[in-house]
């Protein structure tokens, strides 16, 4: 079979990469599931026609989701929930602190852990390590039951539109901060400022009103439209934007985008950015 | 007629773009120039199939090109020289500075002037500035004959295989360097780490082997392939990674990425940036 090209277009423009076949195609409860080998950049997700992350470059989100807010939590933390990401891939990363007691991952769709499991195996080995449980469940209701649990939240959602549409709100926002013990972080999937600035704007809002500390930090993720995705970062602590613990150099050896360097940097945003901020 | 895409294509992924017509085609000496209507995101420039700018997102690439190296020299700079750059927006934002005496630009394709001049006014009025002395010749000829003149020189170039080629060569550093007063810095349109990273790593090199201090800085630019060009920064000052003076308030509010903070955190790059730099 000849190749092909899958494209995401959006408000003008797209990105598209080139694929070599198709893997495995299947319509869940929830939405349509697609993985293909694309050669060049391995393995491509797709979740409604949306692109979720490619092997050659999901290190980049999968570090930065799970290690900001782990990072910039004064003490390391000990128990963490992931919201959506049934890719594993935000699980593989927080698996390679031993600090991490308790990690729960919240997905609503388990045909999607299923897919990344069989075919994924290089970043569904997350769900490998026995300090995860998995709870099959929507998040925004899972999260209204947990109070005062939680060092760490992470959100890696689809866009809003799809199932993780209640992610987006600020009632969610303030449930997950009732779910945060005293000095918790967050860390959400915040789209793309050049893409979505409005979601980005909304999102910033939500976390304002409900954290003391807030930053909204860029991340290089080439497979993404625009190139860039952003995670929204907060906590009732002094300052979200600065690693408060070194990296080891045992993890560090690990890593192919984070570093303590990178977390605050990737805070400082453009004056367009700012604006949409204020 | 109805809407097509254009798309740039390269090792596997690439950027498309909605267009709605086109505006002008004409093939130069050196290349094919083509330029469409987008709607969302305005004009769009190709040099060769090469997306070279759209009105959306031209400012981020120019305000940092033109800034970088303009902050980052310890005294105002009062001589540039931009060489490629033909839209002139480089020189659009250095215009912007009442403190540069002499801006000079040496571009090997007059017929992109042309069609800038013509058909991209909002970039190409960086062209009507009396500080601008316009050069068309080859640009690593051009520096040859230049000795300890210019503060600042800016290579707004395209990818090495079209008439830039010999603006990615060691020599072409060495000439810049000899070309510049004490104090002086350079930048270079310096591709993805993502996209071409032997590229990169040879840029930096090359830079590298001429100056003390040398930088790799991010610019998001979501219809570059990958979402990210680099630019090389680089001085035999202390530290090119640092803006020496502030922006005035009348210029931040003429900027819409460019400010003192993203100058120092463009330059923090992932891991896997820092590997391909050593």
């Amino acid at each position: 079979m000849a190749d092909f090209w899958v494209t995401e277009a959006m408000n003008g423009f797209g990105m598209t990469v080139q694929v070599k076949r198709e893997i495995c195609k299947r319509q869940s409860k929830f939405q349509k599931i697609e993985l293909y080998e694309t050669g060049k950049l391995g393995k491509l997700l797709l979740l409604d026609g949306i692109i979720q992350l490619t092997n050659f470059d999901e290190f980049a989100y999968h570090e930065m989701l799970a290690n900001l807010p782990f990072y910039a939590h004064q003490n390391p933390p000990r128990r963490a929930l992931v919201i959506g990401g049934g890719d594993g891939g935000v699980l593989r990363e927080l698996g390679k602190h031993p600090e991490l007691e308790t990690i729960d991952l919240c997905e609503i769709d388990e045909e999607v852990i299923r897919v990344a499991r069989e075919f994924l195996p290089e970043i569904a080995c997350g769900f490998d390590d026995p300090r995860v449980a998995v709870h099959i469940a929507d998040g925004s209701e899972f999260i209204r039951e947990k109070n005062a649990f939680y060092d760490i939240i992470i959100v890696d959602s689809t866009d809003p539109g799809g199932p993780g549409t209640p992610l987006f709100g600020e009632e969610f926002y303030r449930n997950m901060k009732r779910a945060l013990r005293p000095g918790g972080v967050i860390a959400t999937q915040a789209e793309s400022p050049y893409l979505l600035p409005e979601i980005v704007a909304r999102l910033h809002r939500a976390a304002r009103a409900n954290f003391r500390s807030v930053g909204y930090a860029s991340i290089l993720v080439p497979t993404y439209p625009t190139g860039t995705i952003g995670a929204c970062v907060a906590g009732d602590i002094d300052d979200v934007t600065r690693p408060t613990r070194p990296v080891s150099p045992e993890l560090a050896a690990k890593l192919r985008y984070y570093n303590s360097e990178i977390h605050s940097a990737a805070f400082q945003n453009p004056n367009f950015v700012r604006e949409l901020l204020r």
